[in-house]
């Protein structure tokens, strides 16, 4: 019967002893004058399956030379190999050719350097670290939303063009139907963005937050995961200019309920890969992160620490520990101060709160010392800063004293501004980047290698 | 004990004649000297609770008068009401106020236009109609999510902003960081774009579909759900230049496999929806589209219908219907030609195959007749087309054959080529317009009031 690779690891003793036919593509492939070898992938599962074929096989002269990654379907018996490595293989008795390959297929068996596969994207997931990157990835983005919709929380997909900047911190990209040979220019020798597609200046959302909240004050629970942009000139292993993020925000709730909200998906989502990506995540542990699943255990185990930012500051400048950057109450923590957090103090991850609010935005909400924002940041081991995220100002003139302070027009804001004017609550939130969670559960180091098609400074392919 | 409207709805046995607390926003108010009642919502259900409080309340001069969508907790004893329309109702205890509203608040008790609405769209989700839209809207997407995760289709995220254009059919977004007031121009007078953020020109992406072409051919079974853009400058009831599209792709399939899948999604994700917004979809069947839930039981029940572009040409010729545009072979289907067939002959959803290749794509199949490729339109009675999809063509020369025909460089596609190249196999896809699905699940018929905030021409608010 016709089954894939991951049914027949999942469920082998069904097909064991039959005759079972699967199509997928070849991995590696040896042969001698009487018989050969071909290891079988077809997407659905991590491993291989074997294949063993006879001269007795009609066209075993032409199987016997097939290039890497051609196409096949092959009917034969799953045989049980007690002495060899792999639990079973198939005995084919037909070899059919779908789609041939060349000698100058790219993935042959020598192993390429991260870099080379960047070239070849839309080659790489049919490569094993790729394969399993990418399939952590769906399994992962699966996990954020069944976390989120088991607790009832309501799905928004805010807007990815958008008028506005919700950072009120600009490096946005422009979106624009104009002409870029003959841009219109008003009286005023100003851009006349009335003649654009949306009739004003519109640019790349940086984050969905502030439309996150008027859902939130209509739904007490809801999250967004959609992509965000950053047109941001840094050309390093943990920045893209692409990348997708997970925004839930939650009414009724403070700073605390937002932490516990954090520990409990954090939780969650890992738990959900260790167990649904098992032969994955056993693969990074192996190859390419040593550590990863004692990691890994140790978040879904501990209970996440709490330290105030101003307790935090005192207890690195008491450490004894030499940083590149000295600490000082009122900076923003480095990553070699967060990791000295989370892996020298604390062993597991941990959250910091209430953030000098000069460091923070203009919508975290004011602690009663004055000093201080209701924001939060969850350092992880081996990573540092994985998490942010605040209690919003919900106190309206406060809210926009601090945009006015911030240099922005309240005007701009009006409709955030009412939020607070027709029945606000207390209400908190918090951003986590995908690929930052992708990276840390796979223990992959460069933002390029766990998105499909990446997109960076000087860099837009396929 | 703290709750929510939703549990009490869900699990009433174990709260009522308990006492509960409950916060929420107020949705409509009355009293008289010596008691009030309150209809309250918390965004977690779409009914309301009713509260009953009375003179004996510490604050209840003030109780009485908040305006509505002021939010409150509520402290008190969940009675049983048999004799009321309601089953139940809260006697308060106590009724913190936890943010005010004020007289002016758009929402009151008076029904409002949709366009109106629009206006609003941060309070628009407090409405009921589009309180039950947006959660239906969120549901469907974690529904369509779980139907291919279950069949072990991996999610891929495909690049938002790319260089290529996917449908080869223009209208798009530019994407840039270039100044406006100073394009920068290279020797040969054209726009420089290697001094723009990604060193050439980008926009935004139309389709995912020949990246997920790539990993469909490294995973078998994969799909694609974000958003896509197009810069049409139409302003129609059903299109927006913001919208969110699912587009699976499956490997070692062929175009019936594909209408298989599309149906079986279809039948899935509509029982999903009925199953889990329940009250959504009854409040829609009533207020919104009386004959929704008959259409849709319809579509779970019925096989879909399978005819041929010609066989569909022939029928509508034959008709004796009098149709705006006129029936001939060659001729792309109108909407009346695709409702008169769902609604009018088969009474059911139907695919249309085999349609000509001058009015499809370049990378479609072509067939052997060579006329026709395998394309296939899904039609649904009341709306017309929601899935459009095809056998992809695999066969490396007639690819780059039809690439040059369409006056595009087949070395823009290099890459789209190489999947060709090196193993390819037959394969198909489709795309669903999640705009669509949310229409025909709730009855709503604008675009405009199933996306949170929509953007179509001259429009980016919020």
């Amino acid at each position: 019967m016709k089954t894939t690779i991951r049914e027949i690891y999942k469920e082998t003793e069904k097909y064991l002893n039959n005759e079972v036919v699967l199509e997928g593509w070849i991995r590696t492939s040896r042969s001698s004058k009487t018989f050969g070898f071909l290891e079988l992938n077809d997407g659905t599962f991590f491993k291989n399956i074997q294949i063993v074929f006879e001269e007795s096989l009609e066209n075993f002269k032409e199987v016997e030379k097939l290039p890497l990654s051609s196409s096949i379907m092959v009917k034969g018996i799953l045989v049980p190999t007690p002495e060899a490595k792999q639990p079973f293989e198939i005995k084919a008795s037909e070899i059919e050719i779908e789609g041939y390959s060349t000698a100058d297929y790219p993935l042959q068996k020598k192993r390429h350097t991260f870099e080379y596969m960047r070239t070849i994207a839309h080659l790489r997931p049919r490569a094993n670290t790729f394969n399993a990157v990418f399939r952590v990835r769906s399994i992962l983005a699966y996990a954020i939303h069944k976390f989120f919709q088991e607790r009832g929380f309501v799905y928004v997909h805010t807007p990815i063009v958008t008028a506005s900047d919700a950072e009120g911190a600009g490096e946005m990209f422009r979106v624009s139907t104009l002409d870029f040979h003959n841009i219109p220019m008003n009286d005023k020798k100003e851009i006349d963005f009335t003649k654009d597609f949306f009739g004003k200046e519109t640019s790349l959302t940086v984050s969905g937050q502030l439309e996150g909240e008027a859902f939130a004050l209509a739904y007490k629970d809801i999250y967004t995961f959609g992509p965000t942009f950053r047109a941001e000139n840094s050309n390093t292993a943990r920045h893209a200019a692409e990348f997708w993020m997970i925004e839930p925000e939650i009414a009724f709730a403070d700073i605390n309920d937002d932490m516990q909200l954090a520990e409990d998906m954090m939780k969650y989502i890992i738990k959900y890969v260790m167990e649904n990506a098992k032969e994955e995540v056993e693969f990074f542990n192996s190859f390419v992160d040593k550590g990863l699943i004692e990691r890994l255990e140790n978040v879904v185990n501990s209970d996440f620490g709490r330290i105030t930012y101003t307790e935090a500051v005192e207890l690195l400048q008491k450490s004894g520990e030499e940083f590149q950057y000295p600490v000082e109450w009122g900076m923003d923590l480095q990553t070699e101060h967060e990791r000295y957090l989370s892996e020298k103090v604390f062993k597991k991850p941990v959250f910091v709160v209430d953030y000098p609010k000069e460091i923070k935005a203009f919508y975290m909400r004011l602690n009663d010392d004055g000093k201080t924002v209701a924001a939060m940041d969850l350092l992880v081991p081996g990573v540092g800063e994985i998490i942010g995220g605040s209690q919003r100002e919900e106190r309206l003139e406060l809210l926009e004293q601090k945009i006015i302070e911030n240099g922005m027009d309240p005007e701009d804001y009006w409709w955030y501004l009412e939020l607070r004017k027709f029945g606000g609550t207390k209400h908190a939130g918090y951003g986590l980047g995908f690929e930052r969670a992708v990276m840390y559960i796979t223990g992959m180091t460069n933002i390029r290698d766990v998105i499909p098609f990446p997109r960076t400074v000087k860099s837009a392919e396929f």
